[in-house]
């Protein structure tokens, strides 16, 4: 059995990797099911708990990871849905950087016919965060006009599934000019984040994902059309090429915006915040919402998966997500 | 011509009953209509900008009042959709204290068959606010836990009768238990403020509407279930016995939220702030919002008649209102 510990807070060589032979013999609970990991996801949030930045962290030291796919390879006495040799996925808190992980056996979900192993260990994260966001927060309905800001990541692409799927208006931002073709691919309009900050034309939006943080929030709120809603994601415009830089997450941290009910009158929208992680930490609402993932085919949901390291490679991989290199999502492979 | 004027801030006995005949000489323009008025609306706003507590209120003197019915007496050249005799309401920004009004014709809404002119009067803001609220921000849904917290208001009461044509779970509060039949009268659960209050596992909302402000904002947050979103609306709490207090009136504007995005990201809330008056400055909004009146008959909307009071009675129709006597909506009569 191997895993991936973050033993200290640091650049991406921090990363450890372990080799254990007797965890294997653990015992499995009648409820839980033992998995043969095949692929691992990589998250930005992985990333900022590396740093020490990511105040919902395990102690020190601790395996990360939100999410996997592979085999069953024992069942506990009691589960009966499941058997040896089910290709599932599941999303996990933490732990996910390992090549065996036992969980409940509710946790894992079957493979479709159409969904690849790969495909598997991409969608947790992207899935619940995206849902909650569009179907459950800001309830986008067909000809929305909606911006969404992390276009050609794992979940912004996820994101544009689904609203395509729903017919909603579009626009994606990417950092750069030869991605956006792939948000074009999804029916969504493309622009850099330089265009759109530069055109004060383009807003009333009925809804806008901000996954940047900071100052760009109350940019974004001020683009929103009258009952258009943001959803705050993350602060991701504080994590500097992986460096522990107090000084970029200090100001990320410090240009959150508060806003004021007194002044949100004279403005008529709505603000959210999604941390999907605390979602999840709720068993009930976990278990409620772990059936929405059977709508992944009506919604025409695939993932993309930009890159595949080996787990030997994590730190490139954390690199790699770190420099903004790649689009969609990047996986850790545990076979050879 | 009878006006009723805000000439100095104060208690209801301030406000001051002209009467004009020269107005009535005044030349309408080609796309205008004149109205001779029969009813016409309170509202709690009219109450704060007598206390002189309403930032947004034209300077003194003014005319106060948001809606009207009446029947056509007179039209521009250019206006085909309306002709003299029609009977119909409207919503305006302030002005609508007044026995006659000039608006232009697109803003006034011919009453259906199935509609009084008191209940055309009754209408406007209610609608324009609830439906802004319900179908715009919060985006309801059929199965939603809904809290109103003003449900024997006039707002409050075409709230529950949207959310009853919608197929939401409502729970109404009021401040006495004889309310409590009005609100079970529109399908919904009703509980007094202190019962709300008192009992903390009345929790997991969808959606709550605050009218209260202050610190009853946080509180009703708290009570939201995950995904869920409150809409402020005023800040009614404010307001004690009509009395320009201003140690009440500061206790609830201090009292007002700021929310920290930083620390939203654990809640997984959506705040919201609606100021229907700010949406209907806004001309091409209000045109484009217009069209929802066709919807009052399919949701079976019908305005609940508190009390009318004929305008020389109108310090005492304010008083009703602050020393919240009454239910429903409460109108002025300006035929005796």
């Amino acid at each position: 059995m191997k895993r991936i510990w973050i033993r200290k807070f640091g650049k991406s060589e921090i990363l450890s990797i372990e080799q254990n032979k007797n965890i294997q013999k653990n015992i499995i609970g009648p409820k839980e099911v033992k998995i043969d990991v095949y692929f691992s996801g990589i998250n930005f949030a992985d990333i900022i708990m590396r740093l020490g930045f990511y105040k919902d962290a395990p102690k020190k030291p601790f395996v990360p990871g939100y999410e996997f796919s592979g085999v069953i390879k024992e069942i506990g006495s009691e589960v009966k849905t499941l058997k040896v040799g089910d290709k599932v996925y599941a999303g996990s808190l933490f732990g996910g950087y390992s090549s065996e992980i036992i969980i409940p056996s509710w946790m894992a979900i079957k493979l479709s016919n159409s969904m690849s192993l790969k495909e598997g260990a991409a969608i947790p994260v992207a899935f619940i965060t995206s849902y909650a966001a569009i179907f459950d927060m800001a309830r986008v309905r067909k000809g929305d006009r909606v911006l969404i800001d992390c276009a050609t990541g794992g979940v912004g692409i996820i994101m544009l599934q689904m609203l395509k799927a729903i017919g909603a208006n579009t626009i994606g931002l990417t950092s750069s000019n030869i991605k956006k073709e792939l948000i074009q691919s999804y029916g969504a309009e493309a622009l850099t984040h330089d265009e759109f900050w530069s055109n004060k034309n383009i807003k009333n939006f009925d809804f806008i994902l901000n996954s940047q943080g900071g100052s760009s929030i109350r940019k974004h709120y001020d683009r929103l059309a009258y009952t258009g809603r943001i959803i705050c994601l993350g602060i991701s415009s504080g994590i500097k090429s992986g460096k522990r830089d107090y000084i970029a997450i200090a100001k990320a941290a410090l240009t959150m915006p508060k806003f004021n009910i007194i002044s949100m009158f004279d403005k008529n929208r709505g603000v959210y915040a999604l941390n999907a992680l605390k979602l999840m930490e709720d068993t009930n609402y976990a278990k409620e919402n772990i059936k929405k993932f059977e709508k992944i085919k009506d919604l025409k949901l695939k993932p993309h998966i930009g890159k595949i390291f080996n787990y030997r490679e994590v730190s490139n991989a954390h690199r790699y997500i770190e420099e903004r290199k790649g689009s969609g999502k990047i996986l850790l492979s545990w076979k050879d």
